[in-house]
């Protein structure tokens, strides 16, 4: 493990998170609200200690990067910049603790939206705008994540996304990455510009419409309003957000290809048509449950289920309606729903709709060979059959997510919080959605769990954000042996 | 599919269930209770239309038995003693319709527990010996099935037993079958003989000790008191109940190495050990949550604390305590203990230890081929390693229980029934529990679900007894085909 090469790929890290604050600093600057110095001292305590790390450990040899140091920069990075992004909150004193602020922090980075802010319409401008702001550079990292290092890591059976992956350099990793990054960056870029002009068309506020998008494309979910989406009570609006929300949930390498002309890219993709079947499917589900016992026009339910359905499948985490005075069986979906989550390649979280449908086809698999125990069957998808590897790759990391959600629920309920909140706590952070149930529900925030359970959901996050055995592995002794 | 065969296989079962009537007649004759017609005419259909349906289907082809054939037998044979169980109960207007009879009936078959009777104590004595007694005889039917006829049909990882089942008789299965489950039905009845000893010999009544003995053997958890073991009251009883249930959910197997004098028997099998070791782990955490918070004295919180987690995790049901008043942390441990379940080749329902212990081991060899990518790696139990097929067929298990969790949880919810109750309702059914949370507490009984999620719950039982693949297969178009 070369300690020093990682150190000087996190400080450059740090250095850009420190010049991207810029951005709500001009945001403070214009409403002239008390985040300025907060913000400007965070900048400078950003882009300094970044900058010294980054030239103290120059080294040459940086061409090749191996799995394991893969694997730790990766994760030291989303936890230094959870800490940096941390630091305006906790300087402008908008959370009683850094605990607080370190939770809203990773709460963003890791596109989760479980916000610890009571009143949020109170919060200085400047802070509500780096709080969306970092949801959208995380976003941005996480489809680097997802398309360009993960399937070289072979993590979770991401390996079957090395093909994919649409680069004009061959494979070695750190061009690829480079390559890779820039043209989903400027597809991410384009959509979320269309968002904010679509949002504006509507009536909304530069300021909301900035926010929302930041929060929308890396389906993150913190809103500026308390009552989030509801707050703006628009036909139009939810159906702006419902339509950017699912885009942000499509593998991002299929948008690249559609904006290069291949007009059934979406079609042709079978975990993209299995995750918008999914929400079709379900949405008419939670309709017709909510219809006649909560709402009394179709319309209405439709509207608010297609919503939290969305919302929730794409582990965005927005509001339009409180879910948890809907009939019990549109409950149980919305909480299948954080598991299921978005597909990979997305900014969506969750279990990922491709494990899921391989889940299944596995399933069948095996009833399959218990009836012609002698046939030799092979799992395929799109016509390709999957390698047994990238298959056990893939349970194994359903596995490791069910071990790690029961543990975690454990050890938060132990910390004095009830069962349904405790469940649903977790499963929220752990599929980086935002709101739960119970104590946590979407009229709800996190402000009321204990410090202690804080800090294991913003773990939980991490953990959900990259894929898991990223982060597990620095545990594992193994990793550190020579 | 020769359905003749089939036919005569079930008949002859259905005949012996009619003899095996003869039980709780003379206890209905010694009582002098209105349960002696109900009874006598229930025997007398069953023995008639078994007898008739055997002696019409005769046929000489049956040495040996497909893989198709065995498990339509199984599911066949599993539905048919429900409904000729549910008879005496119907016919004696034990419950208001027939659903609740055979609901009854199910769970005492798959030895599940879940009771739809609200005052137990005043149905007349000679139906609750029935009632007792099927889930002794649906005990006996699940010994064979998981040590000699499952592991032969390759269903859900069983394969592994193939090898150790205790068997004079070389590869075939019928003589197999037979003798392998004579020799496990003498350590059943051995071991039912020495609780029905202690139990009297504490002062319970030879009636209830007998049907406290019929339904702790079997995991079963019917009781024929309202309050269940707590109703007694006595560190005696709850010791020796306790004892036995940790004695059936350990794999019969070795029991029987144990009696042929092989004293290290437990100690060397590493599924007893992970079972022994989960029970005491998960004793101590919550008798310790207990302790201060809910029970005054360490004895106590370890007393009650020993009872729940071992009559959950072995899948018996019993109650001495009202849990759901626990704190949550204490509720949560016991809920995924409903899904952890006993050893293989025992008793006892859920997902069994030796799953989840390959799961957890699987897990780490997918951890440890990520560090070492280009290492050769396998899953080893006691040494020797778990061929790639089954090591397939367990994680194939452990994702279609979890889909058929999620399925019917959604489906109960869709019936009005709470979102609490539906999800803790559908794990207990699958996993032969008995009591869940909510509506269906330790403290209640599943009375209040309607008549069709009745229906549904009857059918996870089902399916979590006979290990989901052989009833499910039979709903899977392939297997019909030619």
């Amino acid at each position: 493990m070369r300690w020093r090469f990682i150190a000087n790929m996190v400080g450059i890290l740090i250095f850009f998170l420190g010049i991207s604050m810029i951005f709500p600093l001009i945001c403070g600057l214009y409403f002239r609200d008390s985040s300025v110095m907060p913000i400007m001292t965070s900048m400078a305590a950003a882009v300094g200690s970044g900058g010294l790390i980054y030239f103290s450990s120059r080294c040459k040899d940086s061409t090749q990067i191996s799995h394991r140091e893969g694997m730790a920069i990766v994760t030291i990075s989303w936890i230094s910049i959870g800490l940096y992004g941390a630091l305006p909150f906790y300087l402008g004193e908008v959370f009683p603790s850094f605990t607080d602020a370190f939770f809203e922090s990773v709460s963003g980075f890791t596109t989760t939206g479980a916000s610890v802010i009571i009143n949020i319409e109170i919060v200085p401008k400047g802070f509500l705008f780096w709080r969306s702001f970092i949801q959208w550079l995380g976003g941005m990292g996480i489809i680097v994540l997802s398309v360009a290092i993960l399937p070289f890591l072979g993590v979770g059976g991401m390996q079957l996304y090395k093909a994919e992956v649409p680069s004009p350099v061959p494979d070695k990793l750190k061009p690829r990455v480079r390559e890779t990054a820039k043209m989903l960056w400027k597809v991410y870029v384009l959509i979320s510009l269309m968002e904010v002009v679509l949002l504006l068309f509507g009536g909304m506020s530069l300021f909301d419409s900035l926010c929302h998008t930041f929060t929308t494309m890396p389906t993150g979910g913190f809103s500026t309003k308390n009552t989030s989406i509801a707050h703006f009570d628009s036909v139009y609006f939810d159906t702006v957000i419902i339509f950017f929300m699912l885009l942000a949930g499509i593998n991002f390498s299929l948008h690249f290809q559609l904006l290069k002309g291949k007009s059934l890219a979406f079609w042709q993709d079978s975990e993209c048509r299995f995750f918008l079947g999914t929400v079709l499917f379900l949405t008419l589900i939670v309709s017709m449950n909510t219809y006649g016992n909560f709402y009394k026009t179709l319309g209405e339910a439709f509207r608010y289920g297609a919503f939290q359905v969305v919302s929730i499948i794409t582990t965005t985490g927005y509001a339009t309606a409180d879910y948890e005075k809907w009939p019990a069986m549109s409950q149980i979906i919305l909480l299948f729903c954080m598991f299921i989550g978005a597909s990979a390649g997305s900014t969506g979280g969750g279990m990922k709709c491709i494990r899921i449908m391989l889940c299944f086809k596995y399933c069948y698999k095996e009833l399959f060979s218990l009836i012609h125990p002698r046939a030799v069957t092979h799992v395929k998808i799109s016509g390709k059959v999957v390698p047994e590897d990238v298959m056990r790759s893939i349970l194994g990391f359903l596995a490791l997510y069910m071990g790690l959600f029961v543990v975690s629920s454990v050890i938060l309920a132990g910390m004095g919080v009830d069962l349904l909140t405790s469940f649903t706590a977790v499963a929220s952070a752990i599929g980086n959605i935002g709101p739960g149930f119970g104590m946590v529900g979407p009229a709800e925030n996190y402000a009321a769990i204990p410090a202690s359970g804080k800090w294991l959901l913003a773990w939980c996050m991490l953990l959900g954000r990259l894929e898991i055995y990223t982060v597990i592995i620095l545990i594992v002794p193994e990793f550190w042996r020579k």
